[in-house]
């Protein structure tokens, strides 16, 4: 599937010649490495969002600061769209390029430049990978909180342009609740920072705007994170039920309970299986659902939590709960869940990951939803998710050569977006809008909310020249695609009782 | 002191005719209770930054949401600016009036809507006072956790409008990190919700813009709100030193030892010796700084924190380290500290209260250098504060009644803020711009970012009608009272030498 930019709904983009803004970008910025051929432009067709495919018309890699400022100003005076990329493991196709537009990879700029122990943060370069800064903080027994899955490769400056999550963030927080402070290039090639190492910025909090701003705001040149004490104990107790209703239910009175899990997790059968076939975590086949608990902390606290968060399980209908015996056997019950996506890869040629939002109490009806809207599309749904959060992955398993498959799974995770918008959540937890979801964003939002939204893109970049066509629809496409704003409480298809 | 909105340097206000809006209101919303005489205008002249001082055009008292949303549709077609108030606590004139403008209390909404323990939020409408949001989550054991010290009055609303600290926000977060959505009105009388109960929110994070946006952005009518599960239990170590450096010194140390106190905060002995005076907390009235700080979670934790804390004190050079025996003796170090401002207000005739914060690192070579300023203006300073979040509040004593003792005192004040400024810190920590630092905005942003801020201004409001002349200076205000962008790490003042 190759789905180029959409001009229809979008608005025409300026359309330059390829040839001419070369020749100026090689005179302007002599020394700025960059890609044109159609063999080298191949590998960045697509982020981690592989459906989705555009092959750029330029590939800029630049390695000096002032290179960026000049390719901007360049872009600018041009009207040349620009799309940000990190290290491209993106999962809504975020940093999807233009076929009209320059794809500007920041990966090259991958120093960290300063860890400060006392003053307990790092400050980084944006290309810098997020387990890098845990790595170099561990000496001082310090950690980068934000733990998305695939945080061996993705980078510091993608984590803020989506607010990234991960395992962690229910006790510790998404990406912008550990960002200080962002410098960035305006789109007119300007320096500006946002946030400071201090309490608080007065004026508007505009670094939590630019966080999760999917590159529409500015070019992130460098990112201040707050550095976390290791916690010297952390414990997982994994639980089983004979339902995902029932641990949905177990979630919420974790929570009610005023226990704050470092995670919680769950699984349902179809990925316990897939997980166990691959991974071997010793977990139980026969269970409909598991909850993967970790606390964290010093050791008594640790100790007292875990005897609570075992007594809550076994009253919320737990047929089994099982402390991780050591350290080994936590690492595999966590081995199990963190490769549950390509585990479930191989149970289908094709796969297709949702990431949504429900306010936890809503749990246990979601997951009976979708497996009805699973039903009534035909496919297989398999659900890993930070149950903690609310934030929910299904799974849709398909066949991209069984012709229509492709098309209703697409529709089956919009209708499960939807659903997570109807009973109050919304269409992303911590995969941004991207591409992906432009589409569900005119289900998320009303048409105010959006004009809100632009012109507030436009404080920063009225010429709409960073990442057009992610993140924010146009006001044209909601009416084109037909997409009605959901007014929470109200079901978006008649199909499905109130569960 | 009476100072009127100063219209030379930030673009006149239209004048409507007072007598024709009355009519007007009294025509489309006929039941709005409103104020007009100059005897009922009076009380609302200032907030709680009594200094300044500005009669209202009108005062309104809506007691319904319609009543608002009619009162800002015809604000809006007449070009008439508003100024929302809460409970009027704030301490840098937000909320200060506009001779030509309307201002809108909110103070009589104040109902909780819903406390629901299991997701563990509260919903309330913006009038509804801080405190009074713990004690109906009180019967659940939660709470809410910023707790600003004027609590016991100041309303929800004014908090978000503010984002609001306190002594608990080191290890809790400043509002913004303690609300999930806000219900508001435009200033087109438009409802709109912004953030979710969910995880994330999709598109901008216009929920953290709106958060502390003083009142510029929209009005709110409703708030949800996180709550917290009360910790068990909580401790206070009361810590002596013999110089304010090596107290400062000591809150790096505590912080760099991986350890989050619920409340650190500091006194020097001017302030100390007035808390002492008035509350007989059993302050040592001979140090020179003392350090409260309270250590707050399960049992088994505290103690371990407290070992830990105790230890660190003490290699920091603290004089003496006390333990509070018990609950009685806890709840009166925290009242010697809660009453500082008004005990340091019996030293004087008048004090003037600054809020900045800078980086925890520059703690003692800031302390220092207050002290070199206030010898420079020959005033005399109090130094109470959050210095565990790097947020000081220096009292500056004076006397209105000595000519030149006033203007000395905002010298001081300003120069004070520059210096926190120029150690990369900024000009507020938790009581907002408002009308009294905004001529220090010119110093903490540079021309560029003012008009950044002022485009997103434009996006909520473009006839500038919300709050006009607060929080971000006009350009022109920057360039005719000569002020400086303030770069990181350039002292604003050549006399005192970098400490």
């Amino acid at each position: 599937m190759n789905i180029l930019y959409d001009e229809r709904v979008d608005g025409a983009l300026p359309s330059v010649d390829r040839a001419a803004l070369l020749h100026a970008l090689h005179q302007r910025v002599p020394d700025l490495p960059l890609l044109h051929r159609p063999e080298e432009l191949q590998p960045y067709e697509c982020d981690g969002l592989s459906a989705y495919r555009t092959t750029p018309m330029l590939v800029a890699l630049p390695e000096r600061l002032e290179q960026v400022a000049a390719l901007l100003k360049l872009c600018h005076e041009w009207g040349v769209p620009v799309v940000a990329r990190g290290a491209g493991t993106g999962l809504s196709g975020g940093a999807l390029p233009l076929d009209k537009g320059i794809l500007l990879v920041m990966a090259r700029f991958k120093q960290i430049l300063e860890i400060d122990p006392a003053a307990r943060i790092a400050r980084v370069q944006p290309g810098v990978r997020n387990l890098a800064i845990s790595q170099a903080a561990a000496p001082y027994g310090l950690y980068y909180a934000p733990d998305p899955s695939s945080q061996i490769a993705c980078s510091i400056g993608g984590n803020v342009a989506e607010n990234a999550g991960g395992v962690h963030c229910l006790k510790y927080g998404l990406t912008v609740h550990n960002v200080l402070k962002v410098d960035m290039l305006t789109i007119e090639g300007e320096p500006m920072t946002l946030g400071s190492e201090a309490l608080d910025s007065p004026g508007f909090d505009l670094l939590a705007l630019f966080t999760g701003s999917e590159g529409m705001l500015g070019i992130i040149t460098e990112v201040t994170v707050k550095l976390l004490p290791k916690p010297p104990v952390a414990k997982v107790l994994l639980a089983s039920f004979d339902s995902v209703e029932q641990a949905g239910r177990a979630v919420a009175e974790i929570i009610a309970a005023g226990i704050i899990p470092g995670g919680l997790e769950m699984m349902d059968n179809l990925a316990i299986r897939a997980a166990e076939d691959f991974i071997h975590a010793g977990y139980p086949v026969h269970a409909q659902a598991i909850l993967l608990c970790e606390l964290d902390g010093v050791q008594a606290d640790v100790h007292d939590d875990c005897q609570r968060v075992h007594a809550v399980l076994s009253a919320a209908g737990a047929t089994e709960v099982r402390l991780a015996r050591d350290e080994a056997e936590r690492m595999r019950f966590w081995a199990g869940r963190k490769n549950a996506f390509p585990a479930v890869g191989r149970l289908s040629p094709d796969y297709y990951c949702m990431d949504g939002t429900i306010p936890r109490r809503a749990l246990p009806g979601v997951l009976k939803g979708i497996q009805a809207l699973a039903d009534a599309y035909a496919l297989r749904v398999a659900n890993v998710f930070h149950a903690g959060d609310g934030n929910m992955h299904p799974l849709i398993l398909f066949d991209a050569n069984k012709p229509g498959e492709l098309q209703r799974a697409e529709a089956l995770g919009g209708k499960i977006l939807e659903l997570c918008v109807a009973m109050g959540g919304s269409i992303t937890g911590e995969h941004g809008v991207g591409r992906e979801k432009i589409n569900q964003m005119c289900a998320q939002f009303s048409h105010d909310e959006l004009t809100l939204f632009h012109a507030v893109k436009a404080a920063f970049d009225p010429k709409r020249l960073l990442n057009p066509g992610k993140n924010i629809p146009t006001l044209q496409r909601c009416a084109e695609f037909g997409a009605m704003h959901i007014h929470q409480g109200q079901l978006p298809f008649p199909e499905l009782e109130r569960f």
